[in-house]
C-alpha cells in the first residue's frame, strides 16, 4: 500500500533526531507500539487500539507503519509516512501476513537487522506484549527505547508547534465561558463544565476544519474527544482532579478552573483560580503570592537555563514570601502529546531549557482548609524566550 | 486512614469470586494496578494516574487501597473498602513509606505472604513497572493474575448492573438526540455529534447527581468525560472510528452512528445505522438481513448456552442470506469497566453464557463501496433471558 502524497524527511525533523539517538545508542530499530508513540512517528490514530498499530523506525528508512487490514484506508490517509503496511484477515484485503507478530518479523528480517539490538518502549508495553514481541523476534537483542523516544519528544517540530497554537487557542475560549459562567452565579460545577465544552466543541467544529479533537485512548477504550473541563470549587481544590458534581460555588470561595485541549495529538493547558466576589485575606494573599512567583519564574524562560535553576527560583520566592513549608515537588512540566510529559520542572533535574519546548508554569500553594491556587499556562520555548501560547488574562480573576 | 462507612463484604460479590479464583489458583495475593482494575476492587477513579494507584487483594482481608498522600481524602470519600492507606511525602501527611514500593513492600510483609505466589497483571502492567515491583517484592514468586481479575469482571454485581442501567438510559437520550439532528439534514458530522454530546451532559447533570461520567484515562493523561459519540457517514463508515469532520451526510446515504457511555465506571454502548431518505436496494437489503440476524440470536442470550453457539446461529443467517463472505470475526463483546472487555462472541470462544453478564449484539455487514451496517445494544443476561438496557428503536431507521 503506497501513498501518492509526496513526503520528505526534512519536513520532520523528529526522525532525524530519533535517528541520532538511535546511532548513539546502537540500536538498530524500534519497534514502537504506544498510541503517542506510533502517532509522533506516523501522524495516525485511531482512537481504538484493540488491534495494535505499530510503528517499525530504523535509520535511513521511512518510519513503517504497520495497521490492520481495517485500518488501512485510514491509516493511508491520515499518516504522512509513505510506507504503510497491513496486516490480518480482514475483507479479503491482501495483507503482509495474518498476525501482527509474524508480518514484524518479516519487516524486521527485510530490514536485516534481525539478529540486531531492537528498542521497544518498557515504560508502555505490557509484560504480555513485550512476550509478543520477543517471540516475534527471537534473534533480537530487546532494549529500552523509552528515553530515546521521550527525549526526542521534547523538543517540537513545526507541526507540533502549529497545533500547539490551536490547542491553546481552544482553550483559552473554555476558560472565557467558564469564566463567564462563574460571574452568573447560582451554576452548579457541572453546568460550569458543560458550558466551557461546549463552547470550545464549537470553536473546534467551526474553525478547525482539518484538526481532529481526540485524544489517545487507553487498551481498554478510546478518548473521543480532549477537549476537557474541571471545575473544583471551596474545599474541593484539594482533590486535584475529580469529575464536576452539583455543588454550586459559593460567595467568597475560590474554584480551580482546569483547561485541558488537544489539537491533532498536541496537548495545551490552562488553569486559573477564579475568586467568588471578595474572598478570604489568606486566600488572596497566596493567589498574589503565586502570581509574583511566577512572573519570577518566567522572567528565566530562555533557552540555556538548567531547569533546576527555574525551580530553585520559585523555592526561593515560595521561601521569602513565607510558603517554604508548602513548596511542591515540581513548578511545571513539559507538554505535547502527553498532558503530562515526561520533563518535569524540579529541584532533581539535569536538563535545560531549549528552544522548542513546550512547558507549563504551574507552581502552586495548597495549603489544607486555607488555600488552594491552582494558575498554569502553556508556553513554548523560542530563542527570544518565552511565548505564552495561552493568551487567557493572568492575574487575579474575581468574578 | 480508616473510613466511618460501614462496609459488608456481602454488598460485593466479586471480592468473594476473586477470593475462590485466588484459592484455585493458589495466588496469596493480587497487585493490582490497573485503572479498572484498582477501580473495580476499590469504587476509586482519580482521573489521573500519574501516582500509581494500587490494591492489595487477599483472602480473608478487605481489599487495601493504597494511594499518594495528596489522593488520601478523595480516596477515603469514593472508596468502599475501608482500609485506605498512604505513601508518599506531600503537606506533611502521614504515611506508611516515601514511596509506593516501600510501602507495597510493608503491607506484603505485614500480611504474611511475601514468599508466596503474588499475582499481577501481566497484560496491562509496563515492563519498566513490572521490575519496579518485583525489585519491591524480591521474595515473591510473581505470576499473571489478568485472566483471575477478568474473569471475575464478566459476571456483573448488583451495583454494576445499576450503572450500566444508567449509562444505557443516557445512551438513549444520545442516540435520540443525534437522529434528530440528522432529520434537521444540513448539519456536519461534527454538529451532529456536538448535538448528542450536549444532550447526554446536560441529562447526566440534571438527573444523575452522584454519578461520575468520568472515564479511565491512559497513563499519559486523563479522560473527563466518557459520554461519547462517533457520526461516520457515507463512505467514511468504512473507517470504523475516527473523529467527526465537517462533512455533511447527504441524501441516499447511511450514517453509522456510535454512541459509548458510562456512569461510576461501567460503560454502554449504543449503534444505529440511519438512512437519510431512501437508501440503495444493496443497502437497505443489508440494514434488513442484520437485523433478521440479529433477532435470530437474541432470541437465544439464555444463560448456560455456549457463546461458540450464538456466533454459529448468526454465521448461517449470514450464509443463507448470501453475506457469507463477509462474516465478521465477533458478533459482540462483553463490556463494564471496558468499552469492550476481554470476552468475544465468536467461534472459538470456550465460554457459556450466564445470568449476569453484559454484553453487546452487533454483527456488522460492511462490503468496500456497497454498504456497512452498525448495529449495537447493550444487553444484561438474566434468568429469563435477555433483557436490553438500551431502549432505542432497533428497527430500520429513516430520517
Amino acid at each position: 500500500m503506497t501513498k501518492s502524497t509526496p513526503w520528505t524527511r526534512s519536513s520532520r525533523p523528529r526522525i532525524e533526531r530519533l535517528t541520532r539517538r538511535m546511532l548513539d545508542d546502537n540500536i538498530s530499530a524500534i519497534v514502537c507500539m504506544s498510541p503517542e508513540g506510533t502517532f509522533y512517528l506516523s501522524g495516525f490514530n485511531p482512537i481504538i487500539y484493540s488491534h495494535p498499530v505499530i510503528v517499525i523506525a530504523t535509520p535511513g528508512h521511512e518510519p513503517i507503519l504497520l495497521v490492520f487490514a481495517l485500518r488501512g484506508k485510514h491509516a493511508c490517509e491520515s499518516t504522512w509516512t509513505p510506507d504503510v503496511r497491513l496486516y490480518g484477515t480482514w475483507a479479503g484485503i491482501k495483507t503482509l501476513a495474518p498476525t501482527w507478530q509474524q508480518a514484524l518479523a518479516m519487516i524486521i528480517e527485510d530490514l536485516g537487522v534481525a539478529g540486531k539490538r531492537i528498542g521497544v518502549e518498557e515504560g508502555w508495553l505490557s509484560v504480555a506484549q513485550y512476550r509478543e514481541v520477543a517471540g516475534a523476534l527471537p534473534h533480537a537483542h530487546l532494549v529500552d527505547a523509552s528515553a530515546s523516544v521521550s527525549l526526542c519528544r521534547q523538543i517540537k517540530d513545526p507541526d507540533e508547534i502549529g497545533n500547539a497554537r490551536i490547542a491553546a487557542r481552544i482553550a483559552d475560549v473554555g476558560m472565557a465561558a467558564a469564566v463567564e459562567a462563574l460571574g452568573q452565579r447560582g451554576l452548579t460545577e457541572r453546568q460550569v463544565v458543560i458550558a466551557a465544552m461546549s463552547a470550545m466543541n464549537q470553536d473546534w467544529a467551526c474553525n478547525y476544519p482539518e484538526v481532529e479533537a481526540c485524544d489517545f485512548g487507553s487498551l481498554e477504550g478510546g478518548n473521543h474527544n480532549g477537549l476537557a473541563v474541571w471545575v473544583l470549587s471551596g474545599p474541593r481544590k484539594s482533590y486535584a482532579c475529580d469529575n464536576p458534581t452539583q455543588r454550586i460555588p459559593q460567595e467568597g470561595e475560590t474554584v480551580s478552573v482546569f483547561i485541558w485541549t488537544v489539537a491533532n495529538g498536541i496537548h495545551a493547558e490552562l488553569e486559573r483560580t477564579v475568586c467568588i466576589g471578595s474572598v478570604a485575606p489568606a486566600e488572596k494573599e497566596a493567589i498574589n503570592a503565586i502570581l509574583n512567583i511566577r512572573a519570577e519564574v518566567a522572567d528565566l524562560l530562555h533557552p540555556g537555563i538548567p531547569i533546576r535553576a527555574l525551580y530553585e527560583v520559585a523555592k526561593k520566592g515560595f521561601e521569602k514570601r513565607g510558603y517554604g513549608a508548602c513548596l511542591p515537588g515540581r513548578i511545571g512540566h513539559a507538554i505535547g502529546l502527553g498532558a503530562h510529559e515526561s520533563t518535569s520542572i524540579n529541584g532533581s533535574s539535569d536538563m535545560t531549557l531549549a528552544a522548542g519546548m513546550i512547558v507549563t508554569l504551574e507552581p502552586h500553594i495548597h495549603i489544607s482548609d486555607v488555600c488552594g491556587t491552582q494558575f498554569s499556562d502553556t508556553i513554548l520555548i523560542t530563542e527570544a524566550g518565552p511565548e505564552y501560547l495561552t493568551h487567557f488574562d493572568g492575574g487575579y480573576l474575581e468574578v
